[in-house]
């Protein structure tokens, strides 16, 4: 292990792997730490470009807290999060396709009775959302807990007001016996995804939109079934073919009809996948 | 953009990038996102995974501060750092080779006259260090300046200490006219790279010890020439072939040599290579 060169640190690093317990460990670091290398290799890369990375890493890490995660901002504007989504979650024709979970999720949403308001004071217009929660036979799934999380009519997620000290625009409910479920919010608007990190400079350096089309996201949990992480996109928005983080799907677009008191309703129904 | 599985996720990416205004970032920016992409691909990665790397990334962030640099130690210990070293330092012969420039330096060394007492109250048997800068031919290299940073007996650098107020065995030096320097200092020992951290963890995962051989550190600059990160690494000592951050060379090992008043000497001539 003296003189090792860019070609021959490669396997000096695998070798020393090799002492790895975990097998399924050791085979992520071997292929990534062999991916790492062959970049580095392939472009050359200088001893200023390295500082840059890993200054830039560094800045990611700061950014986080409690209610951001600039890591996973980092990995959906890659696309990374979007292509372990679908590789994970192949399903059977007629299943909801799952997206990505997105940096927003928060522990410890407020669980609301069916028919409630969980917009809890958010800004927006108001919006009936509604739907079922069955199976490929369009068997109900009573009993399924639905957590939704969206941004507010400014764009923004509760947790990106720094003073707010109540969950808005959040919450988790119950399928009923007939695996419906029936909630009112505001209406979701497309937002920036936060330009304000790390990830906001890469995008303006990329010359890239930080923009994601107006959206729902649902989490949604039943016995017996593979967990759902997606969302529920917003019909004839402008950025559903440019979406910031590669999570759009057609079968996830849905119509938000206004109604004749000023209004919203959506209508969504999800099919789960059995676990197995 | 709609509709993107694990395969045309990727294309998707790059496409978006070629807005990049420099030509370096894009062409950087493809490779290593088409890397990441490959290497999940060919792993399987799972959502958990994903969620594991983004977890350690945090971790790893969050314990980076003004003394510790913890994505620099990590970048080291799965070989980046030498290979980049390596692939940016080739030198004509007779040049003094580089190695890895680690996480221990710090801004604002303080500065010395040649034959000064560098230790300014590091614990360890003391050490005269001494030797030429140089050009290829020979040619004394007047006024350079030597950046030197160690660790003292007890394997720590000033900066692991977290009440030290001074700088600790670390300086800089000019070379003499006729291209010698002189310090004292205290012997350098081996040493465990910092395992409180996240890098410590991986570590361990992976049944690796943390040890460096013991070694100093040199930044070497001086007008028209390339400036030279290296070591000096101690002969004899344990850890030569089986170095955390994969650097010796054996061009760079040298002796310690006891002298009958107790102390140690170490000589060593640097030879620079010329800009350009």
């Amino acid at each position: 292990m003296r003189n090792l060169n860019e070609q021959t640190v490669t396997q000096a690093v695998v070798d020393l792997l090799s002492g790895t317990p975990d097998p399924r460990l050791k085979a992520l670091l071997v292929s990534l730490i062999t991916h790492l290398h062959n970049f580095a290799r392939e472009v050359e890369l200088t001893e200023q470009e390295l500082q840059a990375a890993i200054s830039f890493l560094t800045a990611t890490g700061k950014k986080c807290d409690d209610k951001r995660q600039e890591f996973i901002l980092l990995s959906d504007v890659i696309g990374l999060s979007m292509l372990t989504v679908a590789m994970n979650n192949k399903k059977p024709e007629g299943c909801t396709e799952s997206t990505v979970f997105g940096p927003f999720h928060v522990k410890g949403a407020p669980r609301y009775d069916n028919g409630a308001d969980i917009a809890n004071g958010a800004v927006g217009e108001p919006c009936l959302v509604r739907g079922t929660v069955t199976d490929r036979n369009g068997e109900p799934i009573a009993g399924a807990e639905l957590e939704v999380w969206q941004a507010d009519a400014e764009g923004n997620y509760d947790v990106q007001y720094p003073d707010l000290e109540t969950h808005q625009a959040r919450g988790v409910l119950t399928s009923q016996q007939d695996g419906s479920f029936e909630f009112r919010t505001v209406v979701a608007v497309a937002y920036p995804i936060p330009v304000d990190g790390p990830v906001g400079e890469l995008l303006r350096a990329t010359g890239r939109h930080p923009w994601r089309p107006a959206h729902l996201h649902f989490m949604i949990k039943a016995k017996h079934y593979q967990t759902l992480v997606t969302h529920v996109f917003r019909n004839g928005d402008q950025y559903l073919d440019s979406d910031a983080v590669f999570g759009v799907r057609q079968t996830l677009v849905a119509d938000w009809i206004k109604q004749p008191d000023g209004g919203y309703t959506l209508t969504y129904d999800f099919v789960l996948n059995p676990e197995g």
